[in-house]
């Protein structure tokens, strides 16, 4: 799996136009992941949103990745699960669905470490900076610990970074070190999400 | 399985010890069935509240069935999910967890009579009276309908009454011809939980 340039898309704040224009953009701009993350919605909710997203994945060749839940990842024939520390844990992961895709979020060192015993395939690192998308993503960990963290991650599983990541920072975040970056307002909040998706992935 | 007496339990509303004396108490009065239900919870609240009481109800006897989320139910090797509407639909459960026992909810004919195509292996039927402890639950069906629609419902899969079912009205239930009831409030508000079982299991 490309795991260059992350778009978190929740199917449920977009119209199914908006959503079918915003995930081709993307593609073409160099997008290479989807992770579908929702709060609040029915397991029939978030399967039924989840399934035109996957559909529009599929035909622009988007790796398609959900947020926490095993059971709809497995439901929708996702490539991946993208788990939290409150999530299932990674081991359980594995052996419940061996052929997903799975991906850790970290948010200290302590955290990275913890994963050895059962390492992720990707970690997702941050929040880089801060950011007003997940008011629960606790303090910015900054470009210099990111650039740190990194390093010690990458003997594990390769790292994407996440958090507060724009078109005016990544830049300094791709000079850390990290195997991809994962965005949200920066591309959805854009008017132009393919020259978006283009610039996020200048390095 | 035995669907006598459904106990629904929030590991998350009780302390370890009520927990552990809690489903003792029930085991010995006659319950058959523990269905673990907790709203707002993360999967891993889930599955650390869960561990326990699995093997609560191992100790005891009783199944263990697991509202909702097909993922946790797996990570606990459950005996069951017991799904919604709103949730994974029993195809799907079917297929990605033939080993579990699927316990379909039902507020109305419609919704029996769709369940043909893939039934579950019970029924959950209900409200059968109003109740409190399910503010989404819909209007009471009353024991009129409840006997019809078990009628139709029993050609698929054995029936399981549920909602504001009491030591007083339990006997009218058990009158309906179903297979089994399900309580909350009428045992764990109840001092001798034990003796609740045994007079909710009368008929
Ligand atoms: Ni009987």
């Amino acid at each position: 799996m490309d795991l260059s340039l992350h778009v978190l898309v929740d199917p449920f704040a977009l119209s199914e136009e908006s959503l079918r224009s915003g995930v081709q953009a993307i593609a073409l701009g160099g997008a290479t992941v989807v992770q579908m993350r929702s709060k609040d919605r029915s397991t029939r909710e978030l399967i039924d949103g989840g399934r035109m997203l996957k559909a529009l994945c599929q035909k622009y060749g988007l790796a398609f990745i959900v947020n926490d839940r095993v059971d709809v990842a497995l439901a929708l024939g996702a490539d991946g699960v993208h788990v939290g520390q409150d999530d299932m844990p990674v081991s359980m992961v594995r052996t419940l669905a061996s052929q997903l895709t799975v991906g850790l979020s970290v948010s200290s060192l302590q955290e990275v470490l913890a994963a050895e015993a059962s390492p992720p395939d990707y970690f997702g690192m941050g929040p880089v900076f801060a950011t007003a998308s997940k008011s629960d993503a606790g303090p910015a960990v900054g470009t210099s610990k990111l650039r740190e963290w990194t390093r010690v991650a990458q003997a594990m599983a390769p790292v994407v970074a996440i958090g507060g990541i724009s078109l005016e920072n990544a830049g300094a975040v791709w000079q850390c070190g990290v195997n991809g970056i994962a965005v949200i307002s920066a591309v959805w909040q854009a008017a132009d999400k393919q020259e978006a998706c283009r610039r996020l992935r200048e390095h």
